[in-house]
């Protein structure tokens, strides 16, 4: 078990090797820690060396200066300037946040920028203002179209956070697939087949092979197939790949960058914009309602929901946001655990910068 | 066969004689006739005799004075004077356009409203504005969350129509659920069973009856079951709900009227808002990009999902939207076809109301 604020301190010290300033390098590390803390294992701390992968291939800026290109009253496009989405995402939403304040909304596309971590931490910023925040963004191509055997869509993730009163709040985060890569990728470690709708394999067949990605075959969108409503799943994946690439001027569709595959080298002119795309949203609660009455009544409908009768062999009802806000308070008392690749990643950075990190040396 | 200008004037005599305004009857049999026209019968001229029994049941007020009660440069709470919902979501649509051509954006959350036929008309009312439109409603609650035996989640739609150049427009319609409640009565109907993912019974486990629901059993949210994905079709559903219900002070949750049942006479003590409640949006593409630059990269977008490979088995990769467009090609040449029973409630009208309706003496 590591805690959670040596793995932070540690990201902090590798993205300042990588040459970010000392406040987005602490930024980018309590985003990416974030998600390791709210489980979402596959975004937090196993992707840092990703991400210094990105910096070597000259395809990421430590340095963005972060711009808004066009502006009314309640938007903004902003361009990241290549820099980390795990910046530049919370900048926008900022932004977004302003904007709210004085037009009651504020929705800002973000093009040129990179993977961002989780939707969940972004839409949560609006929180402590009373509002509500919304963020998603595209990503490199894994999922196919309802009756596609060609990959053409992201995970392509929709975050929503929603403030109550005395409640915790609702916090909505899912990618629009029925299962997340990372869900793949433990069914790969314990060498065990994915349930049905998760993948098809190359020729475009329901597939149960938990590597069929890698193989040539795609995730699927929510819903799985077209008889349980895998249309819907395309259909919210497209709506997260044109609000967050096409609305921006980023990449979008088969165009989006991927992580961090070596190989990727596209040219400028090959594509269709300008690295990856988000958007994201902030709605003051007060613009429809005072927030007061606003969040008596949210905390009405999650007890409500809460206090729902379970189903045969389930305990309880969950609100969104529950499972990730157990685990937190969990993780952070008990710290997070890591696989052994990812912690000999770790060491690998140590070794590479220098930094001294007597809690990976056991 | 019933061609749908015949429909559609029968629809709109049958307003008037409930006592809407010329204009509004009219509105609303054109709202209403368009769902038969895209496919989605169950929202279309079948649910007529259920609009009047809501007027008789006095749920729904004919000469609503729908009124803005609260407002910010880019958001508005409406209220909806009990009116029909086919009226009300139109006008509340129009204040989000007249938002949006001075914000950027405008954001409309609507309350003590009535059911308001197919989302994707709504929404489309953006396009011809260059706007992106958005539209979803609360509904009475006929889905389970994940886990739960209870019923607190409507079939909530969630549509989003994006204007495109050359290209016909994208337009996306979906109930959060793995299927709408029209499908399985298409099921009852041909006594077949449901597919597994539809449906739960009256003791929360797995279901594949067609008539569960009426069984005390629900619908799934979309996923089916939590290994496929059900957590995240309870989210949507749920922002849904918290969007239209709790934002604008309508009802939400298990609170959410039914859509005509008799039996429903709930005094307003005991609910937590006014009607059913709608959320509207509209986003102008020129508070992102120029809209000629945007449509372009629409089209681009439309003609690359469009031109992808098929799987075995399929046809070609469908656009949001393109099965409905097609439909009503087909329709407004063709025809609309009835099931006996529909016709038969059109007859019955057509006697109490003293309509001629020439068209339906067969």
């Amino acid at each position: 078990m590591y805690s959670s604020e040596s793995l932070q301190q540690f990201a902090r010290q590798v993205f300042l090797r990588m040459g970010c300033p000392e406040a987005e390098a602490a930024l980018a590390a309590e985003v990416l820690v974030a998600a390791d803390l709210r489980g979402v294992d596959s975004h937090g701390i196993a992707r840092l060396h990703g991400y210094v992968r990105l910096a070597d291939l000259n395809r990421v800026n430590p340095r963005p200066v972060v711009r808004t290109v066009h502006e009314t009253p309640s938007t903004a496009v902003v361009d990241g300037d290549a820099g980390l989405g795990l910046v530049v995402a919370p900048q926008a939403m900022q932004l977004a946040i302003r904007k709210a304040q004085q037009a009651g909304t504020g929705w800002v596309a973000i093009r040129n920028s990179n993977h961002f971590g989780i939707a969940g931490y972004h839409a949560m910023l609006a929180l402590p203002h009373d509002m509500i925040g919304l963020c998603m963004t595209n990503a490199g191509p894994l999922v196919a179209p309802t009756f596609s055997k060609d990959k053409l869509l992201g995970t392509n993730p929709i975050a929503v956070a929603v403030p109550a009163g005395t409640e915790p709040p609702f916090v909505a985060d899912l990618a629009t697939t029925t299962a997340a890569y990372g869900k793949l990728e433990l069914l790969q470690r314990k060498a065990l087949p994915a349930p049905t709708g998760w993948v098809q394999d190359a020729d475009g067949n329901p597939d149960v092979d938990p590597h069929a990605v890698r193989k040539g075959g795609a995730l699927l969108p929510l819903g799985g197939d077209r008889e349980h409503g895998s249309h819907k799943g395309y259909c919210l994946g497209a709506v997260v790949d044109i609000f967050s690439g096409v609305l921006s001027g980023a990449n979008y569709g088969p165009w989006v960058p991927p992580f961090a595959t070596a190989g990727f080298m596209a040219s400028a002119a090959q594509l269709v914009g300008a690295g990856t795309g988000h958007f994201v949203g902030a709605m003051r609660v007060d613009a429809f309602r005072p927030a007061d009455d606003f969040k008596a009544q949210m905390d009405n409908w999650i007890r409500t929901f809460r206090q729902a009768t379970p189903v045969p062999g389930a305990e309880r009802v969950l609100i969104p946001g529950d499972p990730e806000r157990l685990l937190e308070a969990e993780r952070r008392k008990n710290g997070i655990p890591l696989l052994a690749s990812v912690a000999e990643n770790l060491r690998e950075l140590s070794g590479r910068f220098g930094i001294d990190a007597e809690f990976l040396k056991f």
